[in-house]
């Protein structure tokens, strides 16, 4: 699993971060790519990544923002264009059904794949055998949406050697032992599945909020999260601004962080305000209260492998 | 009076063009810019450049494809955060009015200044003591329009040597002299306008085309222009396509300029599937039909003086 940020800004593009999108590359789990978020030129940053847009399986949609959306009906076009034939699944607020689709009348744009419109409400919004995706309403001036993304248990791999060496002949039952079954010899003696697999592997799990303010939910949704993507528009000094704007402080993410016992935290959403040695100040700042906390850059790629957050 | 091209791609945006946007700038002229078309990412594109949104004061949409408007909301909306205090008025087919609105409605987006709507229909869309704005509907695959620009004739000046050794006294005789009237002095001898100030400069004609295929209407709205600014989706080859799909090629495009008797001819919307070497030959073949011919590039900048279009 990783992460890479296509758009980190907060409201209005500028020439160093672009308004929110971020990619939850799932390659290796699922051969796919989930977006968080679309605001203009999500495409263009696209261009400059390996990420193809017919791989973009879902798209979460934290709320109706214009920088967190408007690039949505571009992007939904190009991958048309580009070859994408695999149904898209949209994951949003009421309202977003109804604008791409009298988007797409008034601009006589016609997809050759299927689209298929979750509105979506507190709890869980998707589930297969390997993913549970649960969102939650957080504190902004419009409804918006924080969502958890958790891998099921990874189930335990079949250690071949250990079977063969209890006398398990190569066939059926083998498949048996690694699916956790029991299983009984020809000679009646029986094996049991724990002591030729490995244990199973927890999965992992993203926190990834839209913006919000300093909230309940945000704590809720971030419980025990290996990484959490929390907004940071505001810094300390401004927190009482924060708050009235419906958005955060470095150190409200990094409280966060630290309340729900979150393994590591990624500041998102930062404004052009703060210049270069302001940032580096936030990330300070908010390592003081939560040490494993990092600042997304646009194109910043985050690795998550052997229970560790590392940049590229 | 310049024009700078922000898109100059057709359908997507690829690394070296993005969709349609043509900046008109009238800032010697009026101290405004004038936007024809705004495809997604326009906005971006302007970050790198010196046009500060808050100048434009007319936007001219063509057509409704994505590739011509879905930069529009964004672009407004940033005006509104920088400060954009005057009016901006859209000119477009119809449909475009509800879908702005609607997006801002959905997006729950309000800007600070008044914006006005004008529903495009062939004739006169503009017009003051200083311009002229002719549409005129192209031949595309959906309603598509194509603009004439012309700037009227700028008074002649004052020559106040002449009209000083002819006795004119300072005061309002020189002001009526300026403005073309004839007077007569207190020793009743008459003073010609004509003799004490240069003859009416030409202003320029702009012509700025859709999409379309080739079609008469480009022809009338080329006619006498200093520039054309033509669409060149296909090259030569491929000519049995461009009529299909409502575009033209570089030939058609040439053969338009010359016909029409055009001073100057710019290719734009320029295909993704040509290549760098291809670009070269697409120009050198559009100047065997009409030698004065450019091709547009992402941020192409050309100037219109002493009667003569220069690329920066
Ligand atoms: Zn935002
Ligand atoms: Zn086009």
């Amino acid at each position: 699993m990783q992460l890479q940020f296509l758009g980190t800004g907060a409201g209005m593009p500028s020439k160093e971060r672009n308004t929110s999108a971020l990619a939850l590359k799932l390659l290796e789990e699922r051969g796919t790519i989930w977006l968080f978020d679309c605001g203009e030129a999500t495409q263009h940053r696209i261009l400059h990544t390996t990420i193809r847009p017919r791989k973009i399986e879902k798209v979460f949609i934290t709320h109706l923002h214009g920088d967190h959306i408007f690039g949505l009906p571009g992007l939904l076009s190009s991958r048309s264009f580009l070859g994408g034939e695999e149904t898209l699944t949209l994951y949003g607020p009421k309202g977003l059904k109804e604008w791409v689709e009298s988007t797409f009348l008034l601009s006589n744009t016609h997809i050759t794949y299927p689209m298929e419109f979750i509105e979506v409400q507190d709890g869980i919004v998707f589930e297969d055998e390997q993913m549970i995706v649960t969102a939650k309403g957080l504190e902004h001036v419009i409804p918006c949406f924080g969502y958890r993304i958790e891998q099921k248990p990874l189930p335990g791999e079949l250690l071949i050697d250990k079977a063969r060496a209890l006398n398990v002949p190569k066939g059926p039952l083998l498949g048996k032992l690694k699916n956790g079954l029991d299983v009984t010899l020809d000679d009646g003696k029986v094996v049991f599945s724990k002591d030729v697999t490995s244990p199973p592997r927890k999965g992992f799990t993203v926190t990834i909020l839209g913006d919000t303010k300093y909230c309940e939910n945000a704590l809720v949704l971030s419980q025990d999260a290996d990484i959490v993507v929390h907004e940071a528009t505001f810094d300390h000094a401004t927190t009482h601004l924060a708050a009235n704007y419906g958005h955060s402080t470095n150190i409200e993410a990094a409280t966060i962080a630290k309340e729900a016992g979150a393994k590591s935290l990624i500041l998102n959403h930062i404004s052009a305000r703060f210049l270069p040695t302001d940032i580096q100040r936030l990330l300070e700042d908010a390592k003081n209260v939560f040490n494993n906390t990092f600042i997304a850059k646009d194109y910043s790629h985050y690795f998550w492998k052997d229970e560790r957050l590392t940049e590229e």
